[in-house]
């Protein structure tokens, strides 16, 4: 698939649908919500009813995001059928749930995705691996639309930039995502308030918990391992949500090459997220107990074990994987 | 002081010069590096012989920085006088130590400075409290100076904005800063390299001594209280350089308005650091105790007391000034 996007085709449809459905895959992250939100600004301005729903709520960090609010969750009562619907961020149809199924209704599905993967089910497929955030391609579609970019569909733009490069500190923070982030401002974003809305709102039990999980902080062959227990989670009345993201912590670790951070369920079982700092198949690691990934970020989970037999399974599948690396 | 800033006359004294000396503010920071190393890389292809010193050494974080180890330290077996020289984010010469003597003894001296308060002591002052980063002062002499934008220079300069925003996070993350950080990317920077050089090659005992201190967290009136004892130090074997920036850590619970972290000095004093979230004047309640700083952020040391007594000191000036602001 060398061809190039069809936004074209996704404008003419825009510009021919009186109702629009958008939604996003589950568990939604800040770049699928904030292009939700940007294009069902944009399709409101040109004059379409709009609907948006998720499977899952908006996380509260995103909720100071305008029209935030107006994303209602699960399919309950929604039209039957709309002229138009986009899914963002989906794999599958599946991936966003029973919304995805009320997507699939619509007269004409627009599958809009910047991830490897995607399978290309939607009567328009938007799909563009190449692109390092959700939101770049709902920019070329703004501008195609000929829609001013207004200071709220610059923020809603902004968290998804923010939030898909770590902070314009992962891999993918091109010059392209700069240019774009410095017109956001422009427009009037105010980076330390986006910065603050959805970095520095945390509970306090997550840093009590994040204190607790940094107390087991241990460094062997090249990993950083550091887990909680459930004990761990129900000491400070905290859910897994709280430790989001924890693996970043020992992957900041000078000297490092991969970060496991593992936690017990309340199934029982063990999840472990894998961060790896240098290029390493990660995502082959995790496919053998069952999980996947991208080759510097994984998780799998591994049913019906404790931590230290997790770290048993797991030590030796990560240290072959770093050999094999260091091979090449 | 409305006049622009005299790049003309900077460009005219780098013209004339054959040898120049750069030189920046004791514990020097990304930014005041990063303009350092970029100059003296620009002003050494204009043929310049080139001499770098600091009062302080380069810190370990900085040093993968390209002519980072061009830096001397100190001012021991320097010529006597240079045709010119530069003093780098220096209120006063003094700030610069034994190097700022070095620099005042040039034939020509220039005072290049981005903070409020420099006292306009060089016989070119290029200084600009409205620039968010020196490194923009040093960009805009580049270009004056029709020097080309190398890969080196330009992962100078990234560094420089990249820290001095906080990771494109505090409220100086203009859109000049993110359009020049976009060009910097475009001429060759890699900011997943310059991220995990910065803010991820901490030592263990920095994550070990953070996870004791979110530990102590207490939150009271809006007031998110953090801190760290002399014994928590010497358990790990760490150092005060280990416990850089750990109010950001109170800083980012929802809610908080100000953020102390308190640590026993091994003189036997506590030392504050603060800061707000919103608009305080923190730099005042720091001023009182002998202290200083911005209004977001300020630090005070408070004499031959403990923990829990500057604690009981601070409380009621930071609930008086949170009521004045409150007020207003």
């Amino acid at each position: 698939m060398s061809t190039a996007p069809p936004f074209d085709d996704v404008v003419r449809a825009i510009r021919s649908a009186r109702t629009v459905f958008l939604t996003v895959h589950q568990r939604p992250d800040g770049d699928a919500l904030g292009t939700q939100i940007a294009l069902a600004m944009a399709c409101s301005r040109l004059g379409l009813r709009v609907t948006m729903a998720n499977e899952d709520p908006v996380p509260a960090r995103y909720r100071f995001l305008p029209w935030s609010r107006r994303i209602r969750t699960g399919a309950a009562g929604l039209p039957r059928r709309f002229d138009l619907a986009f899914t963002l961020e989906c794999a599958t149809p599946a991936r966003a749930g029973v919304c995805g199924a009320v997507a699939r209704r619509a007269k004409v599905l627009v599958n809009m995705d910047h991830h490897l993967g995607n399978r290309g089910y939607g009567d328009i497929n938007l799909v563009d691996p190449t692109t390092p955030a959700e939101v770049l391609l709902a920019e070329a579609l703004r501008l195609r639309l000929g829609m001013p970019l207004t200071r709220d569909i610059a923020t809603a733009f902004y968290v998804g930039l923010y939030t898909e490069t770590g902070g314009f500190r992962y891999s993918n923070t091109t010059a392209e995502v700069l240019n774009l982030a410095s017109r956001l401002v422009e427009a009037g974003v105010n980076p330390r308030d986006v910065g603050e809305a959805v970095y520095e709102c945390f509970p306090v039990r997550r840093l009590k918990l994040l204190g607790r999980s940094l107390g087991t902080l241990d460094v062997a062959d090249g990993v950083a391992w550091m887990h909680l227990s459930r004990r761990d989670f129900t000491d400070f009345g905290a859910a897994e949500v709280d430790a989001e993201d924890f693996v970043e912590y020992p992957r900041a670790i000078g000297g490092v090459k991969v970060a496991v951070f593992l936690r017990e369920t309340p199934g029982g079982d063990v999840r472990a997220s894998l961060r790896a700092k240098a290029s390493l198949p990660l995502n082959r690691v995790a496919q053998r107990f069952g999980g996947g990934g991208h080759a510097y970020a994984a998780g799998c989970t591994l049913a019906r074990t404790t931590i230290a037999e997790a770290r048993r399974k797991l030590a030796p599948a990560l240290r072959a994987a770093m050999n094999k690396a260091a091979k090449r």
